[in-house]
């Protein structure tokens, strides 16, 4: 009974016998002036309403990055201590990267300042941690922006769907890798000059590896997984396989099959047997009567499918200046609606999966590049029938040269995992002219 | 200085201060034992780690009603003193309707209880009003199950895009009218027969007005744009058109056009020259690349525009018993997560606006059906001339008897005011079948 404590006790005070806190001034520092940094300056000062006031701004040679048209009374600095020793109430880290960072917003919270972030990596891998010095030190840590920039995907999960057992999550989280993929479909060009493409209009960077090779949409997967399937994974459990490896006649074959290619990330829980847990972040083929077909350039879609609601989806502009800086300043309103102190959430303690894998039993697509000669087929198809894979249909489109010829099969639903090692025994045969690409295929 | 209040002042106790009221458990009691209330009874018992007790379950024949399975503490009771007199935390209010709804969830907040509704004529009608008792009460009255079932639109676009400015709010927002239109479309059944198979499915009711002729949408309608717009509209102001004169050669024409028909719920606000609102529900042609047209049977979908982050979508099962339930629950944890406490949300006073009226200016659809006679075309056409429409195509399939033959004109963007004066005029040719049916096209 002493335990439990009665509703009497944790009645709040009536709101007549309150602060007003709805009236007061939020002071706001802001860590990092790029391109998210200056759109959160440009929309809070837009706002006369607003109840933020930009007090601070931290960034390296901040008088060359210093802007008009931003409130006089904001103070720019170099020193971060500036911003750390403020009155600040909250701080909106937007530098990127684990360390200072990570550093940064820790000393931040045990100041009393409550911390918003769009930092993924961080938030990725030392969430956790820094979730516990907020609650210890009474305060919020905000990272709506961390995943599908504009998108309320976190909020929309964690709150939005609270009542529901969330059992998959599944979209499309990386705005580079869908700007390739929808250029390469559109235009047929190949993967070098979309990215190229991207590069030029600032939707890819310099380099690229961290987007086109999953790491970027990893960070994200496992962020919605722990916050909507509350399983805690590591990044490095969940397998990543790279866009580059996608060639324009992948567009053709996949356009045959009523389909396109995206990068997906997938997790998925399964408690038939213990707790195991199926996680990707790879190109899929994807058929375009599904939602994910639909995404265009660079906007991002966030499927979560629960046992009582069915599947939900979320989509819209996951990256860019404005949407990320949308993101930040729902989650200063978030804080004000608390005043500051955190919410009273339940105990969602993270569950271990027993397995993580990337073992989809799926439908796919392989593609082969060979070097013309007969018996290609035979040898193949004796191989995945040694696996017990099915074939569902070869497509071979004319026109190839014999040196250089690709054709495609598609595999009836097999473990991904056995079919690797199928494709390993095929990709010894002598006639390959690049390694067989394996693609599943993922429908809604 | 005295007025605002200083940050030492509303700083929180530390967490280690606070009792832990993650810990309690919350006293709960139904209103209403329908299909929702079953799920979200249903839901509540399955869950062992709930921090959710249903104390009580209110509905007239409870007897009948009474079901195994659920735990025996519960109080059945057609007697709702029982439940405004109960130590309940949270009522929840499931029996639709004005009255006596209103007066009960008006009670339930003045007694110290918090509450959760899905009653969305009750909220369009009287939300503001209740709101301001639960906010004197010290409590929260919430209604993310009143709009779009499962689809946590409410919460997504109230506190997931709070950071923005949104200025536009169109879905799709009612399953039965997206059940009936999506059969049509698939099957060329007539209207009556795609309603009597909703009927007959259970995802229409005996007397179907409120659903096609576009009540049920629009109270929902009314919700999204107080909370998203942040525009005070009252139901009757905005104009609603039955899906009910749809005819099966419609979709033909649609499809020929690369469109579908859906019952299309669209706010828009224009701040150019004072607070202008476009409003209205109604069918309308929808290009089949357009999310709505993706749609199916009965799910919903609820996209939001913004000045900063563009458009986000949200989408998913709108109706249903499990869908509704997840929502009355996740309803439940907010209210947790402030510990009943109202939350300090910022002063967001609806503006009203300075006119209301559905003249959206976009291309449209005009079907007619008549006896065939020389000169038709030219007099239609005529009348247009005077209003300065502009005709984009004239389809017309062959094989109708000239008794009864349908023929569509699309037309330029036009205001649908100004249109709805020329079809007035057109009306009282002498040629017509059926009146002239006309719906806008609306791309994204």
């Amino acid at each position: 009974m002493a335990q439990r404590l009665t509703h009497a006790q944790t009645a709040p005070v009536s709101a007549s016998q309150k602060p007003q806190l709805a009236r007061r001034e939020w002071k706001v520092a802001l860590i990092g002036f790029g391109t998210v940094g200056k759109s959160v300056a440009k929309i809070l000062s837009q706002d006369v309403k607003s109840p933020f006031a930009l007090t601070h701004i931290f960034n390296r040679n901040v008088g060359r990055k210093k802007r008009d048209g931003l409130p006089a009374r904001i103070k720019w600095t170099e020193d971060i201590e500036d911003v750390l020793g403020s009155d600040a109430d909250i701080v909106i880290e937007l530098i990127g990267g684990l360390d200072p960072a990570g550093t940064w917003i820790d000393r931040a919270l045990r100041s009393g300042k409550s911390v918003v972030t769009a930092n993924k990596q961080l938030i990725c891998r030392r969430g956790a941690g820094l979730m516990k010095t907020a609650r210890d030190a009474g305060r919020r840590l905000e990272f709506g922006a961390s995943v599908a920039g504009g998108i309320p995907a976190i909020i929309g999960i964690q709150e939005g769907l609270a009542g529901d057992r969330l059992f998959k999550i599944a979209g499309i989280l990386n705005g580079t890798c869908n700007f390739i993929l929808t250029k390469m479909d559109s235009s047929g060009a190949t993967f070098q000059e979309a990215l190229k493409e991207a590069q030029e209009l600032g939707f890819a960077e310099a380099d690229p590896t961290a987007d086109v090779d999953g790491y970027d949409a990893r960070a994200k997967l496992v962020i919605l997984t722990q916050a909507g399937l509350h399983v805690d994974v590591r990044d490095e459990q969940i397998l990543t396989r790279s866009i580059s490896t996608i060639d324009a006649v992948d567009f053709l074959y996949a356009g045959d099959l009523n389909c396109t290619i995206r990068q997906v990330s997938i997790a998925q829980k399964d408690t038939s047997n213990g707790l195991r847990l199926f996680a990707a972040v790879q190109p899929a083929i994807i058929p375009l009567t599904s939602l994910m077909a639909h995404v265009q350039g660079s906007q991002n879609l966030v499927m979560a499918t629960g046992e009582y609601a069915g599947r939900m989806v979320f989509s819209g502009y996951g990256a860019g200046g404005d949407p990320t800086a949308v993101a930040v300043i729902s989650d200063l309103y978030s804080i004000a609606r608390t005043a500051g102190a955190p919410s009273e959430t339940l105990p969602m303690v993270p569950e271990i999966a027993d397995s993580v894998s990337s073992g989809f039993t799926v439908p796919h697509y392989v593609r082969f590049v060979v070097r013309d000669r007969p018996g290609i087929l035979a040898e193949t198809a004796t191989i995945l029938a040694k696996y017990q894979i099915g074939i569902d249909a070869v497509l071979q489109k004319p026109g190839f040269p014999g040196t250089e010829l690709s054709f495609v099969m598609t595999l009836e639903a097999c473990d991904s995992a056995v079919l690797q090692k199928a494709l390993t025994e095929i990709a010894r045969l002598d006639f390959h002219v690049k390694p067989p690409l394996c693609l599943p295929i993922f429908s809604d």
